[in-house]
């Protein structure tokens, strides 16, 4: 029987979860990997905080976890770039194999990190970063590894998925929601990492890179975060047929560059995503072999990120000494490049808010239709009391440059006001 | 560059799909595994038939493809137990890691199969022989190995799924789809092996197997087929809100004996597996740290499974020679036994033909009563014109063998008559 020592770095929530689940469940994992995993050595930033860890094993300094001569894994769990990457770069300096959940750590620092481990002969293991329990990156890597990847749709940001799931059953803002989320633990005291999409954006960078095998940059991404989204317009989606939803879209052109965006989409009601609601995540992948797929499941808190987070560890207990079959990152020469957000091509959602007097939609749809925007559906609700009334319009296929270029031109029409606004529709055709 | 050899033994619709994809997919994957695979042999009964395979290659003798000199990898794609019991073996004798889909063959067989593949320190790959192209079976013994599974619960056979799904959408009875079924190629000439519960009990003995950590055997399993679901149950079941699947359901009780059966089970329509519809698959696997998850796919046909297949070449390509972290079969002592069918506890659709007559109801709650089965619901359709009418009732929870008699009891009444059904029930609480 292989004893291995465990060396945890963060003790926050998520390291906590790690050392629970690691305690209740240390003999399943022995009898199913033939590893006995203990825990050797803990830093946390403040002693007296660690959760639920045995105090002898503590330290304050990091650096004695790396070093700790009975830990043979290294788990960050601190989250954050700058201190997190120095661990990770010293973890795999000393030939320790890295267990990390840390997205932003690899979305922004993964190229050079992995190329430091591929040079070092020393695994990175990172399946917790994305979508928490869900084991899609395993899947990505290896399960379809036969398969050209057609497109990925994934709802990966369980606080942003929560918040917009409630303004659609219950028909509230999105101020009140994300008041009451952050009041229910679903949303953290500074929200923005969420609900401007970057934390769905680093997911996407990890997802996009490691399906087509070249680093994807955060600078190559398009986001766009759900603060925008209103209670008009998930009335007036709903009323169209569609739902809501943070959607990242990571799919190649017929040129095989790729494209990565975050951002609110209008999604079918009928496809299975609209249905994932509340704080779950789920992945569409859509292999040129394998069809349709989905991977649905807790994408954050503790006790998923622990799942995946203890799967890593026996992997890397089981390969410790081993000759390996894990080769890191998988360069791919197939794929390079990205597609600028210009040259995306989709549907839209658009909303105005327009006098409300004659000859006004025949404007608007003359600039859509310079632009060779098509025009799908038009809807305005009958009350035409007011000065200004709604007028949404859902569009065909059409260029995001294009769209840009006639938005302002209608923006600046004098029978539109604000506020306006555009979502785009992903219709999975 | 390493270059692998694949010796294919069967080239029927499946193993023609694996040779179709590798050549397309040929470079992608020496992209992404750095591994060179060619098809060395391919072993076929009728060498005038083999699909889509370079003649030069061709082979009627099974040996020869096994020990060519430049067969690094077996992928055993001819289907049955008898002779391909003969060939996984050779192949694991011979030192060279074996590739299948044959969920029949693990099933029966796969205890010694693994056994002997221990023993010789050779690896078989079997991802394909469950769901197809879902990575299912890398996901339960990987992804989420650090977990307890607390039910597993599967819609793991295409064709009654297509057959109960359009049964649902149409009206129409079983044996109208199943024709059409057949003629459009859904369904096998001869049904029986899909209609009949025996590949989904195949598939569910896998996933069980896996699961638990020991192997179970098909006389452990309970499975009943789709043959008996009626036009009249699907729309009853729809009225009271439910979907009828062919589900497997597999999980361990309060003592860690693991039920494992295989039957038409309404569920909710509400339940996300409810959705799942036509030849898709869907396996829903509830773990104790990472809580629920969902995997779903195209679980059968040629493309599907020969990405499961081309997967796991790849892997086992990567890992020759190599002294890998592949464990074969992992058994687990924490779980060892199987809950008898008489035991299990569930909820029941009981569907009577009854005289339409007062006091028929009160007599058949009194024997449920009596069995300590309690009634949750009742229905009777309006229309009391006939002689006898239709009677159904949904129960609460409640022990099989206390079913099993209440129902005996019931069908020797004088005012029940034929036809009678019972279903049991899923709600997943």
């Amino acid at each position: 029987m292989k004893r291995v020592g465990i060396g945890l770095i963060g003790c926050g929530i998520v390291g906590g979860g790690v050392i629970n689940h690691l305690g209740r469940n240390h003999d399943l994992l022995l009898e199913r990997s033939g590893v006995d995993l203990f825990l050797a050595k803990i830093a946390v930033r403040d002693p007296s905080k660690a959760r639920g860890a045995d105090p002898a094993l503590i330290t304050g300094d990091w650096k004695e976890v790396i070093f700790h001569p009975d830990v043979q894994i290294v788990v960050e769990m601190m989250g954050g770039t700058t201190l997190a990457r120095e661990v990770a770069e010293a973890a795999i300096r000393a030939g320790k194999p890295l267990v990390t959940a840390n997205k932003a750590l690899l979305a922004e620092c993964g190229e050079d990190l992995l190329k430091l481990a591929e040079a070092r002969k020393v695994p990175v293991y990172f399946e917790a970063s994305v979508a928490g329990g869900i084991p899609i990156l395993k899947a990505l890597r290896e399960g379809l590894r036969a398969n050209h990847i057609l497109g990925i749709h994934g709802i990966i940001n369980g606080t942003c998925n929560y918040i917009l799931s409630r303004m659609a059953d219950e028909g509230s803002s999105y101020e009140e929601v994300l008041a009451d989320a952050k009041r229910l633990g679903y949303a953290e005291a500074d929200e923005s990492l969420d609900v401007d999409g970057i934390d769905a954006a680093h997911k996407a960078a990890i997802l996009a890179s490691l399906a087509y095998g070249f680093w994807i940059r955060m600078d190559q991404l398009y986001v766009e975060g759900i603060r925008k989204v209103t209670d008009l317009d998930m009335a007036f989606a709903k009323k169209l047929g569609y739902a809501i939803k943070l959607l990242a879209t990571i799919r190649p052109n017929s040129s095989r560059a790729v494209e990565v965006r975050v951002h609110p989409t209008l999604i079918p009601r009928s496809h299975v995503l609209a249905s994932v609601s509340g704080a779950y995540n789920a992945v569409a992948v859509q292999g040129d072999v394998v069809g349709n797929t989905l991977f649905y499941g807790r994408g954050a808190g503790p006790d998923a990120t622990a799942s995946a987070v203890l799967s890593d560890i026996a992997e890397a207990a089981l390969a410790l000494d081993k000759d390996s079959a894990y080769r890191g990152f998988e360069k791919n020469t197939l794929y390079g490049r990205t597609v600028p957000m210009a040259d995306v091509v989709t549907r839209y959602y658009v909303r105005l808010t327009v006098l409300n007097k004659p000859g006004v939609l025949a404007r608007v749809a003359a600039i859509f239709g310079k632009h060779e925007l098509g025009i799908s559906s038009v809807f305005q609700p009958e009350d035409h009391e007011d000065e200004t009334v709604p007028l949404v319009m859902l569009l065909d296929y059409g260029k995001e440059s294009a769209l840009q270029k006639a938005y302002n031109e209608i923006m600046s029409l004098d029978v539109v006001q604000e506020p306006c606004q555009v979502i785009r529709v992903e219709d999975f055709s």
